[in-house]
């Protein structure tokens, strides 16, 4: 069981709509036991449905100051198959909600990796490719906070070799796509990210389902509480302010509950 | 009523999957009447719903020569309101399904565009702003074949200030979304398209609605029939090859039927 | 009269190559009249002629710490016309090395901008349409400390509409080489900049010279005490560490003497 | 001996200034025997030296029609030390004309690649290191004519694993540069181009000279005529219109003669 607290604490010069997308998912795999969700009584909350209708976003009409208590507890009980034993789906037969994550998106243009995925993974499928994947994102590039930022795109962090959980994730999602499977973004709270904070992995579709892999190793599937899903980081954003915020204060907990 | 023909002939030097998005949409706004789909014996044929449910897309595995002959007679019964009498819905009234259309995409990173739309479009709303938008990209931009490729962005084409359809459509959904109006690209048989071809134009939420608008001017939302929509056109291609195709012929036709 | 001070203290992890470019220039149009640059006693220090002439780069051969200190006062004597007055030189009448400050570089792709030039500034020539091009970028760019980074060009700030002193010297020597005018950047000392800092300005070939343009407009020509010229700021930084080095403490002065 | 002819065949819709640069250069390391080149009598025609004088750039104010034809015959007198002999000069000794070619320039983002060159060529130093880099780039990119266009950077060629010869040369002087080494790129004919056209190199500074790479392999250091060399391709172009152009006719042949 996860136990999961975060507190966002913003300045909101004028009226403004906020999208937060910071919910614990309830999906089968995994089991919200408590939750808490804590907001000033602001004009309008509106929860709406999030992508692939995994978890929810929030709108908020928010003035002056956007200050968010989320508490939760989560029950994981998702079924760990090793990725080394999973088939890729030939596309031809992959389900039609599959098919927008085979196409480049703002972060992981995919469609310019064709050739150096072809070449670098040649003879491998399914698992084993992802795997082959997974351990050349981990290999290649340096984990270094600060050095990446929200224009940085797959395309420049294969150049850099640097970057954070959303840099390798991306990039291990444009290598998937640029291989012929489908490949989405997963935001979650995980046990392990030092510091803690909002964690982002890949999700791929392998054997007619979708896995969570952390190309920056630092956390196990097992102990991962999804928030939602997308196509990118543009998608799955805990916090995305329609208008200038200004950051006062923000921390995530994770801890085994 | 549009009647519609498409030809497509391409080499496959070796066995592929292909995916097709080619049919006319079955939607309430469009009636097809007749359609023909013929491709030679393929070893698979695979259709599935597109994005949004809005259409279909055809999985094919191809080999040698890929040979697609598509008809079709569509009538349009699509509400036209004029656009100046649109409102937009506040952000925190999106419904979940139209979130994704707020976010930048492969070819629209309308996350770089706030200041400039906001300084440019200032005090404008709801359908007088998609209006002042579209005279924008139809105004700014020219139209020049072969000007732009599959790696032009929205980005690129409000620099370079050329395109063709898909660059027209790229810049106006970049607008809106940069204004926090949902906008995604809509790929369409239109009257009017000359050289006739696929046609892509972009389709605006407003007044709780999607609205086709193309901002080459070359077509009249009455003389549309929607193909399927998505986030730009990456989603929307007629043909996304997974290997190298050659092009041996192709054209479409469209008609008053 | 200018008075000139510079403070640089850089933790250097291991022996490294440091460039140095902080000298003020020793050109007709300023004159140095007392100079005293101050290094702990290094491997070694070699002054080079700097970019076309014009002042001079320093090699330092650094270990553990770089602690520089650059005193100066020097009286500009700079020739200043009226740019309404200046002319264009006709293309085929340029001298040989102007050619190169026509040519796109890292940070000014003015390749991309011909159109744009073109349509925007149609019928102007010479100083006045140099004139109309920096009140463009005066006027349509906002000064945010923080806002662009070393890899933000001229058509990431022609998009953002913000950046500092770099960003709007390289938007105006962009737009001028697109228009055919050669154009480079000048490095300065500068009276007005707040907070001071180094200061980038534009440099313009016109009527036969080269002439300074400061299109933040935070700065007059008659102050400003030139250190070097380059295509664009990876030509002209004050410092070019190969290597990785830490930022202890700065600061810049620049008083009338 | 080589024996060159380029006949230039453009269509100039209004009077423009065009620079030409395709002159063998006169410089010690070939011997131009003979040289003819002839235009139709324009208003003008200006020769001015070219970058870091070498070789000429020519401009013509041409109308109508762009019609040249240079022929040449040149004797190569390279000296030709195996590049495995050749040492790095530490960067605090080399000479400040070198300085701009350590620098990033708008087809050669070096500065993009220092972690990648680290990492990739750790341990090698001078001409090994520079006969690594280019085997590197021979190895990992496919000659692919139309795979790249003027808007290709080093960068797109890393990603996209494909381009022609100015591609070749961009990465290999942008990865020299990330390592620093002084790199620059040269316009040659050059005997066993196939087809036969201006050919372009990098030029590597060891051990206190210019040296040219070929990463395409398709041509011998002793068997190229250099005509100019920059920063990179922008810098070289056989023909910069300020202004459209279009397309007649065009050929190059290069000869033992």
């Amino acid at each position: 069981m996860l136990s999961i607290a975060v507190h966002l604490d913003y300045a909101v010069p004028r009226p403004m709509d906020i999208l937060l997308q910071l919910h614990a998912a309830r999906i089968p795999e995994q089991r919200v036991m408590t939750e808490n969700f804590v907001l000033p009584p602001y004009d309008h909350v509106a929860p709406v449905a999030a992508q692939d209708g995994i978890g929810e976003r929030v709108w908020v009409r928010a003035q002056e100051r956007l200050l968010v208590d989320y508490t939760a507890t989560v029950e994981i009980d998702r079924i760990l198959t090793p990725c080394a034993q999973l088939d890729a789906t030939p596309l031809h037969l992959l389900p039609g909600e599959t098919v927008q994550y085979l196409m480049p998106s703002r972060y992981c243009p995919a469609d310019r990796f064709h050739d150096y995925v072809e070449s670098t993974f040649a003879g491998l499928e399914g698992g084993a490719l992802v795997i082959a994947m997974r351990d050349w994102v981990q290999g290649h590039l340096r984990y270094v906070p600060g050095s990446s930022n929200s224009d940085t795109t797959a395309a420049d962090s294969f150049i850099m070799r640097k970057g954070v959980c959303r840099d390798y994730a991306h990039l291990l999602i444009t290598f998937a796509r640029a291989a012929g499977i489908p490949a989405r973004i997963a935001s979650v709270y995980a046990l392990g990210v030092d510091p803690p904070d909002f964690h982002a992995v890949a999700e791929i579709f392998l054997s007619g389902e979708w896995h969570l892999v952390d190309a920056t190793g630092m956390a196990k599937e097992a102990d991962m509480a999804k928030i939602g899903v997308g196509r990118d980081a543009a998608d799955v954003a805990f916090l995305t302010a329609f208008g200038e915020v200004s950051f006062n204060a923000q921390w995530v907990s994770v801890e085994r509950g």
